[in-house]
């Protein structure tokens, strides 16, 4: 094994107290355990909706905040140390993490699909530490260098960026076709983006809040439709007409979870399309499943990314096909977690991250 | 164009006039008008629970009977006259018939996708006629040879196990996988077979009634699960448990369109599963989109029947490989049509045939 | 019927006869047979290596000239009369055509796989004839809209973008992929651009000769190599490195059907990779199926092209995602067609194209 | 770890020497590295032509026996220890053993597909020892335990219907589908017998030799064909005749290696037919390109098996859907090593086990 040369008990941690609130405390720095470990010093932390869950409600379906845990799992960082047996990464290298390790050998993980791994150890997921700390430890295979043109701060944007990678494949072929995407937030958005890269024809970005879809044809919107409380059969209509789409849209990817969103993107689907649920909202939602069947939609589930998201979503960074820029609207220090949270509860800016104990904002900017 | 000896005005029809009664009457008979027609003496046609449906509330979703229709689907008959152009088939022929019509030239189409034709004409789906009366005409490709051993009265039955060929198609692959099937119906128990000569190692029939899973150990299903008033948590834990199928179900195929099965289903299913929504219910239903989602499942919606469904039905008759011996439980003679549909409503038997204005019974059973 | 105002006796065609000579002659105007059909004017047809090699062999494969045949498939031109039933075009319409016209009704058809139509009516493929002629008769679903940016000269580019964007297709996901592609001819260089379109990282143009290289990074090219004498493991070696591709290509597409590219090719490709046969050279060539196997490669066979490829060919030029500009290098009037075809044969140029009987040049490079 | 109760120095083991003799000599056991390992007492190996080319050629390929190496891979046995995290196994269980030991986190394997591992770890190819010898270690996932009526002898012949299932799942769909397979060695047959259990109407089994071709229907061959001096065009053309499929066969599996038959395959073929290069022969062979183009055939090489394919094959021999009885058509005692080699290298019989070295054939037999 390599030699790391980090300091004991040098790991700063932001933990979350089961009940709700963060206290700091100083941990021991993680160690090279394989020959195939990689020790990252975080700098940059971007916030997701699952981790301002966990502080308010404790839980997230049958994951439960029984002990204290760090939270973050969207992270960019520098390598500080790595095993003997890893290959075409060094210390000092610019990374992105993804963060969860499978076991790789049970029968979801052989079969390529380690996102619906049986032992899944997920950063930020109960009972698993997340990335709001100094050093964290992953395999090789979960590092992912940054282009240079990409900053630390931009880096952490890679996690929901391989979220939006991942549900655009499910979406199957968008060459030239027609793709609408529910909800405008920091994953609907890379959605949008993403859909216009895999060669969309047309990108609608549906959402309630103007302020949000004046942004999206900044991320590969070509249209964008304000959903009214009007019922999904008209909403729908009133979409397809907006986005000169008669036929129906090929593609509907719902960022939301919301049922309006879902009734309405059903509605709006063409006869052989394919709906993607990427957002998580209420556990169970009322959906039109005559609709389903007369069309013979394909409903898929979204969940995290699995064999090449991570690897796409940095080359279509690296190719300037995705832009990041203006995604990141908040920035805050290591200090301010809570502050961090609680202004992401109540839905400030687009994407917030919190940079590392030991990192200079100046730093976190820097490209290269 | 190829003469046909059918005497005019011999085309004696069973007619639903709207508002819901039947009336015989007869018309002129169908003649060649394209040299790929083919002209047919229906001998028995199946009722099917759409038939039923447009006798008692006049429209299925926003198909209306604002005239008079003759109704009837699922039919096998003689073949009378063949336009010129017609090969491999002629008069005489003993034949199953496929009641769609597409118009070939749409977009899906030409795809591969006729059961979502743009222009669909589909018997008994107003304002299109159905088969039950005399003489029927469709294009060549709409029939599909008998196989010798099986009678009119069971080929009347090709079409529903087209259906149960094309949701299972649906499934993917079953070989060696477990698959569960709600609903002990017809086209339920005909799934059961299907999955059962597609591989599937384990084949489980779920119903709430009792008498209807005692026979579906004939028809492929290795398993029964009776369901009960429990949550469709539970009920999917004790279904899981009857079958021996700790790590879930692969695939579940829904043929009753009940709100609880469904969601019992979807509780069942693996992670990575595929859940077909095969018969159709309530337009709109309460989903666990968390599940769907958690699990990356796929839900497809599964209507009619498309390129090579009927073929494979029929293939599979023809190998032995689906037993339909014991199916039709109702036999009715074209003069008892009131009779045959308020017994289907009634939930008598499995599947009952009425036989074709010109047909004695003894012929219908007859093979070859 | 539409009434056409084609005056009889004006259609003006170049024939093949059997032996090799053309002579021009006047016909019968085609008239609208079917509600269907659709006259278009024809403006500017491109000549194809297929066009050339029946001129000079008098035969491709089974397919023999035994009597006079027109030649030409790779046309655009205006629509001057549409049959009853046609919607979505009108007289005046720019359009490309699409050259083969499918029974609709057999298996392949009915499947989604129209280009494998037991009953093909191809355009220049005996004994069928093409479109150097003033006017042709297509059903409506062989129509497509051009662009107003796109040119008729440009436009006869739409039918080998559509063997491109085929060919493609077949060769799977290519996002941040890398794609190597033999053959710097038309066919070649629009598969580098339609691989590039569908967002591969790298595209690397193969050929012999330099001059034909060195316009391929204008058709998407990211890399281009150079074949040389040496063996194919060799070449493959060589072109790897150059283009810095350690792990192998992805996806090779191979628009020469010479054997050494073949070969080069599977000696390239990654383990798991993608093999795509385009152009057509010898019926039977030397491959090293060792390396198929060893690595598990798929080799596709191309042929012309099916469902929903022209519509994405214009999709591309229409969103300006692939770049026709330059590609024309030669240019004929109809009583040139001898010329033509001898530089053509003489491999002058990149693509020549021969305009209609009634077409001055002005006109065909005008755009809208 | 658990504790092994297998004494030091007891490993018998048969050992091929660079230049090609075997010598006996005893090693130390193996021992558990890790906790998900299983040491397995080698019961029954089967042989494979790999082993009997690296005998009598000393490499294949660029695998090389550079130094000494226990050859055999097509192994049942006895487990004898487990490592402590090792679930679902236990020691006395009888399994068969899938012989490669994958890294299971480069690209390929994360991706799903192992056999194409950049680090594999294979049986009996160089530089990693087979399984002729006493105790074989390997990681839980490479078990698979025995159906109770499936004796060891034939348990050897799991990995070959692994090779099977994969090849024939490389074939797609096989439902009502014709399938040609040359070939009627052990891998042909049980191709064969695989692909009439996937659902194939018609199964061809082709080969040169009459008498192996009168048992082909005992293994799922519904017609079989010998293959005449005659032209690839001609063969083709007799055996659709003799097997009644005038429109080609929609699969075919070429289990030969050998260039008639793969010439003759492909020729076969019907439009958009699928060919499954299953068996190696020479590095490089003639095909006919001009087909594989014309009729879109798909072309897939098949190495060896992957993730589920041996869950697969065992299933398939748990519920009786592959007949196993019969093919160890020879026997021997581990002293008896060279004379098994020496015999299946002069073709005797149709397979050949060698038991290990504490195996008396009685047990072998035996089942549970």
């Amino acid at each position: 094994m390599a030699t790391t040369d980090i300091p004991e008990n040098t790991n700063q941690a932001a933990v979350l107290k089961p009940g709700g609130s963060f206290y700091y405390e100083t941990r021991e720095a993680p160690t090279i355990q394989s020959d195939q470990d990689v020790i990252v010093k975080v700098v940059a932390t971007g916030l997701c909706g699952s981790d301002v869950h966990y502080w308010q409600h404790g839980r997230i379906g049958r994951y439960v905040v029984e002990k204290p845990i760090i939270l973050g799992h969207e992270s960019s960082g520098i390598v500080v140390a790595c095993g003997s047996g890893v290959k075409g990464l060094a210390a000092g290298d610019r990374v992105a993490l993804e963060p969860g390790i499978a076991c790789n050998i049970c029968e979801p993980c052989r079969a390529g699909r380690y996102n619906l791994c049986r032992d899944m150890h997920f950063a930020a997921t109960p009972p698993y530490d997340g990335t709001l700390c100094t050093y964290y430890r992953v395999p090789v295979q979960c590092c992912f260098k940054l282009p240079t043109h990409i900053s630390f701060r931009d880096g952490a944007l890679v996690e929901p960026l391989g979220v939006a990678v991942h549900a655009c494949r499910l979406g199957g072929d968008m060459q030239n076709r027609s793709v609408v995407v529910f909800g405008a937030g920091p994953v609907g958005l890379l959605c949008c983006a993403v859909a216009r890269a895999f060669g969309a024809a047309r990108v609608v970005a549906v959402d309630i809040v103007p302020s949000r879809l004046s942004v999206a044809s900044k991320y590969g919107a070509t249209h964008t439709y304000q959903m009214t409380s009007a019922s999904p059969e008209e909403n729908a209509k009133d979409l397809l007409s907006a986005a000169g789409l008669e036929d129906g849209a090929d593609v509907v990817l719902d960022a939301t979870g919301a049922e309006p969103c879902q009734n309405c993107g059903l509605q709006a689907i063409t006869p052989g399309g394919t709906f993607v649920q990427v957002g998580l909202g209420r556990p169970n939602v009322s959906l039109p499943i005559g609709q389903i069947c007369d069309k013979e939609v394909v409903v898929k589930g979204s969940f995290r990314y699995g064999p090449g998201d991570f690897q796409l979503a940095v080359g279509l960074l690296e190719a300037n096909r995705v832009n990041l820029e203006g995604l990141v609207t908040n920035e805050y220090t290591f200090s301010q977690v809570e502050e961090a949270f609680q202004n992401v509860a109540n839905r400030v800016g687009i994407k917030s991250v919190i940079y590392g104990p030991e990192v200079e904002a100046e730093m976190a900017k820097a490209i290269v």
